[in-house]
């Protein structure tokens, strides 16, 4: 296969015979201690994970994670029964040592209520964030101590090798280039945030020393890789705001210090392996999930697919039901909305309140419009991906309404799996509307009139112009799958790292 | 003298013997039925009223503005009472007759809930807004209806002239100059908008409809106006996503519609009148106002003058002194941080409830480090101008810290009437900042920690220093002051005018 060969030949180009060293937060595999003392290895979910595990399918990787629990402590110092736990690829798996305290702090202080709330949006400003003393100590003693832990661990790897080629991602790790190459000059680096990289003014927001120490720790890499060109471009915009010294090209679209160093900002939008999602929603598991859901829906099916979490803007989604069935009395009883929610951060209390706030919603909703035996809104609130790619796959309508998103690969696994043609109603926002726009009825995030008037476009969609729209985005998806994101990003750096000679 | 005579030429370029035509929502003077049945002029507050008023002292100037009360309604039929209530300048004020209920609608569910959080950033967008029926028939009964009422009043008042000269302000009337332009090609129009103007990535949150006709009713003005530099690029980005067919040119900061129309972004930053301000700080209220703060006040002052607003980040800055406090006892008894608050939509429940949140902070502190008939904090909940100038003209820090803000003109006052040479610590996020950033103490409004380490490093600041950084400020605001605005605009305008020939 041409795909599988141009990979081969990036990686070969770029690696020679190294490997290639990946560092993330969180691992594919996590250990837990059984009562019989053993370690027992749990394969991780997520999108990130999901889509980099593909990657030791096709290039030679040691992979760097934080150890997360006392198994994967115990398991640090047995790295043959971590690479027993990964037999089916060429991933080798290690574990960062990282101070239990500082890990804490990086995580559950910076990376998750500072972080991830401020590149998603998500804050209500007036009120949040409060930039205190005690986040002032957890950037310094937490997310800097992890970065450097990280940068150990990397280098360790890779010990002989003065031009190691590296590949740090997202935003737990924005520090660990800067101090990978005060150490290893020769080293090759990327970077990729997998969520969204939002305007300067939100940046503007947050402390100088943070955001500043945050724009140079990126642009110690040589690739810099975002998800989309908006945020792309918002990056070079936060750089040259946030930067002293440094000079920003937009239309090379390049950073340069004053050192000397040049960054090159890029976009790839991460995909999913389109085989791997094909084979899982055609399995056993998925066909019997398939019948179950069956018998609970009536003759037109919305599906989505979304951890529970505010960014997914799960509850303007059911108010937008809500409005087409006020609105259009006919479609009562007709049609059934699937929402298949996994719980996530469920220990974190905005996520808790968000959770409790749509089960609200869809029970307000079902009581309104409900009859006798038959619910409009069915809730399915675990982690069972066989049962998600089911529902996707009998969809007519899937609705992807995400406040705001990097990515978003339901939107892409939705189009592979697809037996009806689903008419996708997208959110501008999600990332993956840059390359599926030919295709998607759009929607703006909040707004719940439209998103109802999308859906009901997508109900009574010809089947002529399903399939029509469904074939280009068919097409688009499987061209861009993610080996395609891999090999671009393995271009990239080869062309760095052979341009410097 | 030369900024006088500058003004009356440009004037004298744009006008001819023309008036300029102004419309803005709130005029310079409102109306009230008396006891005895009589119309009772009030003048109005508020940075743009304040602002254009003055405009009325240096140019012949009809004014449009909506009829907000009763008594603006029985006013709009006595034309010379109402230009008695104006005596001092050439205003001539004319009450735009809008629909009482779409006035309602433009204004308490479109103007102040959507876009003025929209462009303050002040949404918890995971669940704010909602653009549901109700948003939807507000803006087509209410805010279209009203911008369209005021495109009725602005060509009324020009029924001769095939090219007015019209000037159209803020928020409220984004859709005026379509209207205007559809019925008088040839008018000579700008808009200036005086809040922000947010990144595409929240204009992106709202209904397409909406935006849209936002971004080409501003497009269809020969010069659209903002505060800042970056809030006209942030225009020119949006009109480039979401002005089908429109081509933006960044160099020469226009937008180009399908119909050959050239709108020129432009910013102007506003200000005050120097010399009236120092007027009002040097009057015998003033003055009486000062000795009674004086005896409330320990040895140093640190001063803030906000609306009682969200958006000015009221909480963050006391919560920045109580830091100062913790770090520094020996500041403890020695210093007094007066803040004058001015009451501000208190109908709306996010500012009641924001108001009440400040209090409760303020007198949080106030007990943790009281001490018999001493408190660190004093709140002047109240609207007493000459109080606040003399509040301003007293301190030794004046602390400016919005979450956002368009421009700001109390960081303008405190450099003109500072007695003391007052350390401005002021937030990037307001628009004054690129006016005054060489002269002031910058700060980030969620750094709680560096607000506080600003507002240490100002009361330490040695005079001479002190001294140097006022010199800097004054001589910016006193170059840079509301003539100036004025004339730019006008030079602008009638460049535009000639060009088209």
């Amino acid at each position: 296969m041409a795909t599988e060969r141009a990979l081969a030949n990036a990686a070969r180009r770029l690696l020679g015979d190294r490997r290639l060293l990946i560092a993330t937060n969180r691992g594919p595999v996590t250990f837990t201690t059984s009562a019989d003392g053993a370690l027992r290895p749990r394969r991780g979910s997520g999108g990130l994970v999901t889509a980099l595990g593909r990657v030791g399918h096709h290039v030679p990787v040691t992979w760097i994670a934080a150890a997360l629990s006392e198994g994967d402590r115990r398991a640090a110092a047995e790295p043959r029964l971590i690479d027993r736990a990964l037999p089916d690829s060429e991933i080798r798996l290690r574990f960062a040592s990282v101070d239990r305290h500082a890990f804490d702090l990086a995580y559950n202080v910076i990376a998750n209520p500072l972080l991830w709330f401020l590149q998603h949006q998500m804050w209500d400003l007036p009120e949040q964030p409060v930039i205190d003393a005690a986040t002032v100590r957890a950037w310094e003693r937490g997310y800097r101590v992890v970065n450097h832990a990280f940068a150990d661990a990397v280098l360790s790897q890779s010990r002989r090798d003065a031009e190691p080629r590296i590949m740090l991602h997202d935003y737990h790790l924005y520090l660990a280039a800067a101090a990978i190459r005060r150490r290893r000059p020769g080293a090759v680096l990327s970077h990729f945030t997998h969520i969204p990289w939002p305007p300067s003014s939100l940046w503007q927001t947050i402390s100088p020393g943070i955001r500043t120490e945050i724009m140079s720790g990126l642009a110690a890499n040589d690739v810099v890789g975002f998800q989309t060109k908006r945020y792309a471009h918002n990056y070079l915009r936060s750089a040259e705001s946030f930067l002293p010294g440094a000079r920003v090209n937009y239309r090379a679209r390049t950073v340069t210090l004053e050192d000397g160093h040049v960054a090159h900002v890029r976009h790839y939008p991460i995909s999913i392996d389109v085989d791997s999602t094909r084979k899982v929603a055609t399995s056993r598991a998925a066909l019997r999930r398939a019948d179950e859901l069956l018998a609970v829906t009536a003759d037109q099916v919305i599906v989505r697919v979304d951890r529970m979490e505010p960014s997914k803007n799960i509850i303007r989604g059911f108010l937008a039901f809500e409005h087409l069935l006020q609105r259009n009395p006919r479609l009562r009883g007709r049609v059934t909305m699937l929402a298949f929610l996994v719980p996530s951060r469920t220990n974190l209390r905005e996520y808790g309140d968000y959770a409790r706030k749509v089960l609200d919603v869809v029970q307000r909703i079902n009581a309104r419009f409900g009859r006798a035996g038959y619910e409009h809104i069915r809730i399915f609130y675990e982690n069972d991906y066989a049962q998600a790619l089911a529902g996707l796959s009998m969809a007519d309508v899937v609705l992807v309404n995400p406040l705001i998103d990097g990515m978003n690969l339901v939107a892409k696994e939705a189009v592979v799996v697809s037996e009806r043609d689903a008419v996708l109603v997208l959110s501008e926002t999600a990332g993956a509307f840059d390359q599926l726009a030919s295709g998607v009825l759009p929607v703006a995030p909040a707004d719940v009139v439209g998103t109802a008037e999308a859906i009901a476009r997508g109900l009574a969609m010809p089947p002529a112009e399903r399939a029509q729209r469904m074939a280009r985005l068919r097409a688009v998806v499987e061209r861009e799958e993610i080996r395609w994101w891999l090999r671009r990003q393995l271009d990239d750096l080869a062309k760095v790292r052979e341009r410097r000679g």
